[in-house]
Order: structure tokens, then C-alpha cells, then sequence
């Protein structure tokens, strides 16, 4: 009997199939995820039968009481995050883990920037009034000479700070976890308290959920700062966001992640704030690549 | 009595008033636009009165009528383009000209590149679906590794190539008027005829308003291609950019720039096509700069 593959993601191989192609040549049977979205614990346990020795993942729960039981000998990750998966029983049962760190930089980075512009520009604004017939120029700003401000210099804020000092903004750092020595010379490292009162623009690229941007951080911002958040829904607090537009603490911003998906709550009711569904990194080319990625990860392992 | 400056546009000195002030400190009595419009030729001439004898020129029609008679010696345009001066009578009554050209270049080149981010990654239509309460996730394209095409390689046209160099799309480059020796290795010069089928991506920087994208071109295209125009309105069909949306031709689009202004035209009723009303150089920093500039040029010649 053939070893398996079980698929986890239900768009893998949707707008490309060879990677699932080249599980088959290798002699795996491929079992496609049957639900069109995400398992619940029970249905992984049940799907994750005597033969699968593989898992290319999405972002079901994969702790004791899914693995304990399998054969699994690898999990590959089709993105960059892992808080699904728990390290103690991967240990425990000697299953290997990969995932892809540099996968979504890309998407997120390019997309970041090109947000970052039309906020500056007013263009969504714009764009609205003339599809009402309505011919009413409002004055921007350019990048250019902009003091961009962006919390967490991991993968993706680098690449944001790469691309802006391109277009010569001046890139202001936030991120606890680095070194002086790792920034180049010409961006600059600063505390938090310190950063915010100088930014016009904010944005926020980091792994944690925690709260960054709340009340008293947007009671320091310079009038009419921007806010960016394409990293997690928490780490600005969507009440105080709200507040601070309506005071004219901030101008404007683009929302990407939200504490809870889909998103209904009250900044869909302000122009304002550009809202996003959790696409920053939802390319083709992020999706074919890190599909791609996936399945050498977990055939370099069996 | 003071020799006096006088101030065509209307929004001239209004984010900053320092070049007026310049121009007073010099001994110059500064006389402002009294209508808050462009003047008709009967109101440059009266007011172009006989100690007038520099103008800070918007797009008032400068020819023969209106400068014959004047005592000007110097126009100074805020803005890059002279179409609106008659060069033969400013030769005949002895006034030196100076214009901006570098002026728009850096305001137009970002906007260009944040539109084309945001056509990839339709960020308008899901923008507009979230502020419905919509949750609606529509994959997107990177900008890394497509084909964009320039037409019109000129100021503004290489700085939107090498900015997008730097995301790594590969630059097409259409321009009859300059030599291959002049385009840097890794851009490619072709045909307009060979550029556009292998095309993902069009934008146009050219100063002439002859039509170059019309049923034609659209008729070459790959499917689903993107076309941004920000140039002038004549040179993309608009007529045939609707026909070539309705046609499934091109997915999207950008216009900025529009035959006949106040635009009202069918382009309106379509949510792929992107509108702005002719703001892509409408930035505090390109006004404040080439206000500054054109005030410098005016004095030098004084």
C-alpha cells in the first residue's frame, strides 16, 4: 500500500497542481483536504490514518491529541508562522517540522508600500468622489522626506525599509529585539516612546499579538499621523484607532488584520480607514512559491 | 513707483508664503491672482500693466495679444510644461522664459508605482467590499517579476523604472525618441508593436496628447492586462479602455489624466477602472518646491 500525503490547505494546488504532480511521481498517494476549509482536531485525527506519513499544513491545530496517535514523520508548513503546531509532541513522536519563513516577505512588503503611497496620496478618497461624478482634487503628500516609523524590523520590515529608502523616506526604527549594530547607518533605532511623537507614518510589522499602538501611544502622535497594520489584529487597538481619527489625532489608515475575522466592527463605517481582508500576503506568486517550498521541504525529509 | 511681479495661479503662496515674501523683500510689489482662476487673455492683459514685469505663470494662454503689448521680462512657469506660451512672441518682445521640468517628476513616478501595487492586488474593490461588511478575499499578483511596459521614457518615465527596478519587475521600455545606448542594461527597448502582447502592465509618461493605446493596441494585448495612464488624456482611447474591460482585454486600469476635464464620462460606472482627477503631481512638496524655484528662476533673471 502506498504511503500518503495528507494536503491541509484547501486552495493547495488550486491555481497550480504541479506540486501535488510531484508528490504522485515520488510514489505518494495524495489525499486533498475533502472539507474546503480548515479540519477541527477530530477530523485531522481521523484523516491522519496509518499511512500518512506527511502533512503539508495550513493552520490546523497540531498538538498531542492529533499526533500522538500518527505516523506522521514530517509536517511542512505552507507559510511562515508555526503557533499551530505544538514543539513538545512534535519531540515527543519525533516528527519533523518545516515551514517557510521568507514566503509571505514579498507580497506583504510590496503591498505595504503601495498602501503606504495611496494614503499619502488620498487617492481611495478620490477615487470614490469620482466615481460619483464628482471632480474634487484634495492635495497629498509624497513619500519622499517622510519620517516612516516601522515597529518590528524582521523579514518583512525590512524589505518596507529597503523599498522606502528608495523612495528617500526616512526610515525610523522600533524593535527591541535588535542590535545597533544591525541597522544600517542610515536608518535610525529608537525607542517606542521616543519614535512616535516624530512619525508621520506608522507601520507595524511583528509576530506578537500583543497590544502596541493603544490610547496613550496615540496620544503622542504628531495631528494627522498615518497608521499601516498588515501583521496581527491586536497590536493596535481598533477602539483607540477609531478615537484617534475621530479627534483628528490621525489622519488616516489601512487595516489588514483584525482581532476578529471577518472583520465587521466599527472602522468599516470611516472612509478613512482602507480595510483589507487579511490579503497582504494572498498572491498567486506567494501561494505557487510557498506551495512549491512545501512540498521539497517535506520530500527532503522522507 | 515698485516694479511689480504678478502671480497667476491661484493656489500659488496659499501651503507656504515664502517665496511672496522673497519676492517683497527684493523691492517687488506682488500683485495676486484677483479671481481665484485661470485668467482669460482680456485679464492677463489688463492686468499685465505697465510695471509689471515678471509673471509667475500657470497655464494662462500667453501669445501674441496678450504679450505684445506688455513690458514683461520674464515668465517663470510653475510647472514643467510651456504649451501654453507662443515661443515666437516671447523671442519678439525680448522675455526670457524658465519652466520646472524636473518639478512633477518625483510626486508622478510615486503615485504611478503605488497605483500599480494596488491594481495588482486589487486592494480598491476589496477596500470597497470590506466598508459593505463584505468579507471577500480576491487574490492578488506580485510586482516582482512582471512585465511592465513604459511608454515614454523621459523624466518621469525612468524614475517610475528604477523605482520599480527595485521590486524586480522587469522594465519594457517603449520611447522612438532615444537610443538604446541611453537605456541601462537591465531594461529592455522594443516596438510599441512587439512590447505590448508580452506586456502585464502598460503605463504611459509621454507629453503629447496623440492617441497611442487605441482598439488597435487593445486588440493585442495579453488578457487581463493593467493599463495606467497619468500623462495626458488623449493618449489612452477611453472609449476603447471601456470596450477593452467590457471584453474581459484588460482587468483593470488607472486614469489620471482625461480628454476633457471635469471628467463625467463613462469610465465613471466602472469599479475596475480606477479614477483620480488629474492629481498625480498634486503634492504639498511638488507645489511648495516648484513655487520656491520658480520665484529663484524669476529673481535670477531680474
Amino acid at each position: 500500500m502506498k504511503k500518503k500525503i495528507l494536503i491541509g490547505p484547501s486552495s493547495f494546488g488550486k491555481t497550480n497542481n504541479k506540486p501535488i504532480l510531484e508528490l504522485r511521481k515520488k510514489g505518494f498517494e495524495v489525499v486533498n483536504n475533502p472539507f474546503g476549509r480548515k479540519f477541527t482536531k477530530k477530523e485531522t485525527v481521523e484523516l491522519l490514518e496509518e499511512n500518512v506519513v506527511g502533512l503539508i499544513a495550513g493552520l490546523e491545530t497540531l498538538d498531542s491529541d492529533v499526533l500522538s496517535g500518527s505516523k506522521l514523520k514530517v509536517i511542512s508548513r505552507v507559510g511562515s508562522g508555526i503557533s499551530n503546531v505544538d514543539l513538545d509532541s512534535l519531540k515527543k513522536n519525533n516528527i519533523k517540522l518545516h515551514s517557510i519563513p521568507e514566503g509571505p516577505v514579498n507580497s506583504v512588503a510590496e503591498l505595504t508600500v503601495g498602501m503606504i503611497i495611496s494614503l499619502l496620496k488620498k487617492t481611495y478618497e478620490m477615487n470614490e468622489t469620482m466615481h460619483q461624478l464628482v471632480w474634487k482634487r484634495v492635495i497629498g503628500n509624497e513619500v519622499k522626506g517622510k519620517n516612516i516609523l516601522i515597529i518590528g524590523y524582521g523579514r518583512i520590515g525590512k524589505k518596507v525599509a529597503n523599498i522606502l529608502s528608495s523612495f528617500e523616506a526616512n526610515i525610523l526604527l522600533v524593535d527591541p529585539y535588535i542590535n545597533i549594530d544591525d541597522v544600517p547607518k542610515n536608518f535610525k533605532l529608537f525607542t517606542l516612546e521616543e519614535a512616535i511623537p516624530i512619525a508621520d507614518l506608522i507601520t507595524i510589522h511583528v509576530n506578537s499579538e500583543q497590544c502596541i499602538i493603544g490610547k496613550n501611544e496615540f496620544a503622542q502622535m504628531k495631528k494627522g499621523s498615518i497608521i499601516c497594520n498588515a501583521s496581527r489584529g491586536g497590536v493596535v487597538s481598533e477602539t483607540s484607532l477609531v478615537k484617534a481619527l475621530k479627534e483628528g489625532i490621525i489622519s488616516s489608515a489601512w487595516i489588514d488584520a483584525f482581532v476578529n475575522e471577518p472583520y465587521q466592527g466599527e472602522m468599516s463605517e470611516y472612509k478613512e480607514i482602507i480595510l483589507t481582508p487579511h490579503i497582504a500576503s494572498y498572491t498567486i506568486e506567494c501561494r505557487e512559491s510557498m506551495e512549491k517550498i512545501a512540498v521539497e521541504n517535506l520530500l527532503n525529509e522522507l
